[in-house]
């Protein structure tokens, strides 16, 4: 047998004590499967004291960077967090000294992808990172080997487990956001500061990663358009029910002739796809491309023993000695991709209005729609229960056909000027699905 | 760049003529994902004249195995078919030279591929078959690559579009089994002699590969219990509905402790699991593993495109220079698992009866279930327009908790006996979904 993977691991959270769990109950099949033992040969934490892992005879690094200089390994295992400090100094330690790196970081390698790749490539070692995006589902594996005979057009994921969670309790028990929120706190879904999850950037970091690895361009997180799910009510659940339609926090991402479209926001997809019964804390991503067609993956997006999975397969990979390019080619072949603002954006719409109870109302936002070519495929007008207008206010719900986010702020902003709507519209795009 | 990987196609079907497509249409791509041209240097098919595809300057075979021992390539591409024959005689020849095979025979590896493994195996070769388990769903990637770290505790697939697409189309539009048959092969879903599908055998060959790869045992297709859809009328779907469940074509491989059990029936799924969900051609697997837990996939399982994507990332990772055991693990460390007859399954069991329209009747088929300690979740009583039963004799649908197949195989044998039941019951095995 060939001579062991020495590996250290940098950050010993629920990650890091499920990884090192995995490796030592799986050492055997590892062995057998790799065709080399994967050792355990340095770690580092903020304490020795690790979360029920036992670390007789492990060399321990204060430091992650030391690790990463000076530890005696072929991989360094990054599971520290965050975008910038130890995490990124460590990585790029390691890449430098000519090391492996697998990491479950999104936001660094969102924020720092393409200079690590580059490191990695001169030193001919691996930047590996299936655990970043959606925990355990092998979705980089998918796009960078499964795909490699594809052109992928668009692809669309429920990447934050954390809002699939909020938004499957408000629809299945009619609650509110703030109640549902709290309760996936309760139960350790969402962080005590949640606002990277339920707003939208946690997903943004993901769907950058995929979609450079879909259209081998360079990683591009400040292209995306970011909405979050805070402003979902009830009241928007209720109307997509009856409309066929489940709402989801997706991460889409799309090439058209005029170049990449990526955008995070709630969204509307047919009751009747893949992806809306996806529901509580599962991850999904449905790939659309030119021989494949639709691929849709489901499984756990978080937790830690389906992020070790993940962070070991990667180690496998390294021990069979399959060293790929980090984003599918080398980082000179990718491309500079056209940013597309989500003005341009052409799709369906649904909104939500509140209208003033009086006679000619709904003709002239009807009519501000006509002069915008915008044609509608339903109107709903009625009043639920929980709908929290006043009485001289009436609730509308409309449907449109494909149009352009320009052309319906347009309108909606002339019927806000022409005082037959009172409040700021709820505007939610519809994802053919 | 390195030299072109040159490849040998052999078979000019519909998935061989997309494969040349693809080919040609993402030569850049490969090229830049792999760092190599991927070109065709050889074709071999019964008649020059294939479907549109432009063999201009590439070198004919008339005959496989020439190609396969004289061609001018790195690369076998098996697209030939059949167990037996030319396609196995080739693939083996191709071997033997120290020639890559990628193949799309299901029913070649499924007989032949421990064989063929040891071939490749002594070689240092690859053996790949991507596209011979649900077409261009990367399952066999995702169990052999992405799963390295995990044990697998069962997996569950749609392996069979045809037999999907009838299940599918009896349940929305109630109609019976021959005229969806009949539908199906009129659409090109199903083949003129359709027994092969609707009778479980190609699900069947497909699960032997995937059972062998999940649970790094020796293959074992004959290990595998098999019962095909065509028993199942709108009475059985009907009354799924009923009860919460759909009916699907499964293959079923788990690891028990005292073996593996390999089993492809109709089965009752929770209406509410992501399995329930694929309807018509699309194939999905379900994957339970330790560290990962539960992963679907869901696609296209058959069509040139689909198909031919497989062999292309085949291809892609031996272009990588990917070369990875054909089981995941080396054939000497493939287990001979045990094999667990049906006879000893546990779980729930559907159970429809014709029972005898007289007073005790009912008593007398519950006192033989409870002595054979098999516990009722559900009894349904009642007579649908469209069951086909004479008047004298009622339409009963029992849903069992876990038992044993021997117990309720005896205990339905005892009612017939009694004379309550009168004719054969129909049983469908429940799986947890």
């Amino acid at each position: 047998m060939a001579k062991s993977l020495r590996v250290g691991v940098a950050g010993l959270g629920v990650v890091g004590a499920s990884l090192i769990g995995l490796l030592r109950r799986q050492a055997d099949a590892l062995a057998s499967r790799t065709g080399r033992a994967i050792a355990l040969a340095g770690v580092s934490a903020r304490s020795q004291r690790a979360r029920g892992v036992d670390l007789t005879g492990v060399p321990f690094w204060p430091d992650p960077v030391a690790l990463a200089r000076e530890g005696d390994i072929d991989v360094f295992v990054e599971l520290i967090g965050g975008a910038d400090g130890p995490a990124y100094d460590a990585a790029k330690a390691a890449l430098m000294r000519g090391l492996h790196v697998v990491t479950a970081n999104k936001a660094m390698i969102a924020a720092h992808g393409l200079e690590l790749a580059r490191l990695a490539e001169a030193k001919g070692v691996a930047l590996a990172f299936e655990a970043s995006c959606a925990g355990g589902i092998p979705i980089v594996k998918t796009l960078r080997e499964a795909l490699a005979g594809n052109s992928v057009r668009r692809l669309y994921g429920i990447l934050n487990g954390t809002c699939n969670y909020i938004l499957s309790r408000m629809e299945t028990d009619g609650l509110g956001f703030d109640a549902c929120l709290k309760d996936a706190q309760r139960l350790g879904y969402a962080e005590a500061d949640p606002s990277f999850d339920i707003g939208g950037l946690d997903t943004a970091h993901k769907l950058a990663i995929l979609a450079s690895l879909a259209f081998g361009a360079k990683i591009d997180a400040e292209a995306i358009h970011v909405e979050g799910i805070e402003s979902i009510t009830p009241a928007d659940l209720a109307a997509a029910d009856e409309l066929g339609y489940r709402i989801k926090l997706l991460g889409v991402a799309e090439r058209t002739a005029q170049g990449v479209e990526q955008r995070v926001h709630p969204t509307m997809v047919a009751k009747s796809s893949a992806i809306a019964q996806v529901m509580g804390v599962l991850n999904a991503l449905t790939i659309d491309a030119d021989a494949l067609g639709e691929l849709t993956l489901i499984g756990p997006g978080a937790g830690g023993d389906a992020t070790a999975s993940a962070v070991a397969a990667d180690l496998a990979d390294i021990a069979r000695g399959v060293i790929l390019p980090t984003f599918g080619r080398p980082v000179a072949a990718l491309e500079d991709a056209e940013r597309i603002p989500v003005q341009r954006h052409e799709g369906g719409y649904y909104v939500r209005l509140a209208v003033v109870d009086r006679p000619g109302a709904m003709a002239a936002i009807a009519a501000r729609m006509g002069e915008l070519k915008i044609s509608l495929e339903a109107i709903m007008q009625k009043r639920a229960a929980r709908d929290a207008l006043p009485s001289e206010v009436v609730p509308v719900v409309l449907i449109t056909h494909a149009t352009s986010e320009s052309a319906i702020r347009a309108a909606l902003d002339l019927a806000l000027k022409d005082g037959v709507v009172t409040q700021k519209p709820q505007v939610i795009r519809i994802e053919r699905a």
